[in-house]
């Protein structure tokens, strides 16, 4: 399998594309390729090539296209993952994991009970280069767009996603609980028709404010809880998409 | 919430419970308790009760059931986990995860393509610990019971659970693939009766030989894979087990 790298610009015209500083070093002094040598070259949105080294300097390498290759295919629903931001380097096994699964977008969040730091508006590059990480790993062309931190109101009035998910505990649903897990039943049961695009919303270690799970729903979330047993806060994103691309036969 | 600890032993009858030198090292230095704390002590195996710190000292503590109190639920199908070891710490995270998601044991297996050093019958007490800190953590009152290491041939003897399962990746599958695919939707679509007893098998980093493969056809396994994006294979167990627990309605 030839490694891959990817792209700051493909010149799709000029059949030719341009490696960073970043991927560079990885290509030259990491895996020691050199002009001549055959990779992969992507551009972080679906588009993939094999491709031929050119010129390799200090700042940058350029690279020759020799023909389209298949990417991995995305997923049919476009999911993205709203992630109150978590303590340590948990928040970075997030990104990794939601990569891996394929997501379109994460947004981390700022939530009532959020107790890692994160102003809104200055994530950090670090969950990027993750992501970049990961995409390569799992061989998608496409990395996933990370928001810059939004707070909790701000994302639920920013939301356009047709189906809005909001994870909770299972103790933390209120007195019509039941309906929700009638109406997931029933979702489950009949083979959804996938919806057009999705949001899941995953909170913080503390889990939500009874009035975040109440603006939520006011605002159309679902609340939909992820069986009875308790899952480490950093784990929930990657469940819950395996469970949810499942039903959706998107998996 | 009260501290959960793991006794060495637990006497239903005296209503008294002991604690060994890690777990009483945890309760006095770590969160510095006392005679007459409260906590919540389990056995591994289910039973859990409330209890009062009696006596303390270097090696082991003594603790004085107060009540019983209610585990949280454990799943319905019992679902053994054999894991090709796995290269570094990869394997601690497939044991702390497998332990939150409920697996009843983890079986480590040394199979053709497995790279990380693991001699059948050795397998470390580290993943014992770790299950034990995941099973605190999740709230389980079960802890797996952890493998000594088996080689797959002799794993595939051993196996007697009613569905065994073999994760494969998607490209691994020979001609008869087709079969599978389809049965698996079938399954996915009427909702399957749960079995009494599953097996999940998935290789290590370099996948299965394709003598493997055949083999655990041979021997009845059922060969999934987990749609059509790469895993990694330290992540293959916690979604292949989220997927089937929801199948199930054992999430």
């Amino acid at each position: 399998m030839l490694p891959r790298f990817l792209a700051d610009a493909i010149d799709r015209a000029a059949r030719t594309a341009r490696l960073g500083a970043d991927e560079t070093r990885h290509l030259s002094q990491v895996l020691r390729l050199r002009a001549g040598d055959q990779v992969i070259v992507f551009d972080g949105a679906g588009g993939e090539f094999r491709a031929r080294v050119d010129r390799v300097s200090r700042d940058g390498a350029d690279l020759a296209l020799v023909e389209q290759t298949v990417a991995a295919p995305e997923p049919a629903v476009p999911v993205t993952l709203a992630q109150a931001a978590l303590k340590g380097d948990k928040m970075d096994d997030v990104v990794r994991d939601a990569t891996m699964m394929g997501v379109a977008a994460i947004e981390p969040l700022v939530t009532a009970h959020t107790v890692a730091h994160l102003k809104p508006g200055a994530s950090p590059d670090r969950w990027r280069r993750i992501a970049v990480s990961s995409a390569k790993q799992c061989r998608r062309a496409v990395v996933p767009r990370i928001g810059a931190g939004v707070t909790f109101d701000d994302w639920l009035a920013r939301d356009a996603a047709e189906l809005r998910i909001l994870l909770v505990e299972p103790g933390a649903l209120g007195a019509d609980a039941p309906t929700d897990a009638k109406a997931a039943a029933e979702y489950a049961e009949r083979g959804p028709t996938p919806p057009t695009s999705a949001t899941i919303v995953v909170g913080p270690e503390g889990g939500w404010s009874a009035e975040e799970i109440r603006k939520a729903r006011a605002a159309g979330y679902r609340t939909l809880t992820l069986g009875r047993r308790t899952l480490r806060a950093d784990a929930v994103p990657i469940v819950a998409i395996a469970v949810l691309q499942h039903l959706w036969r998107d998996l």
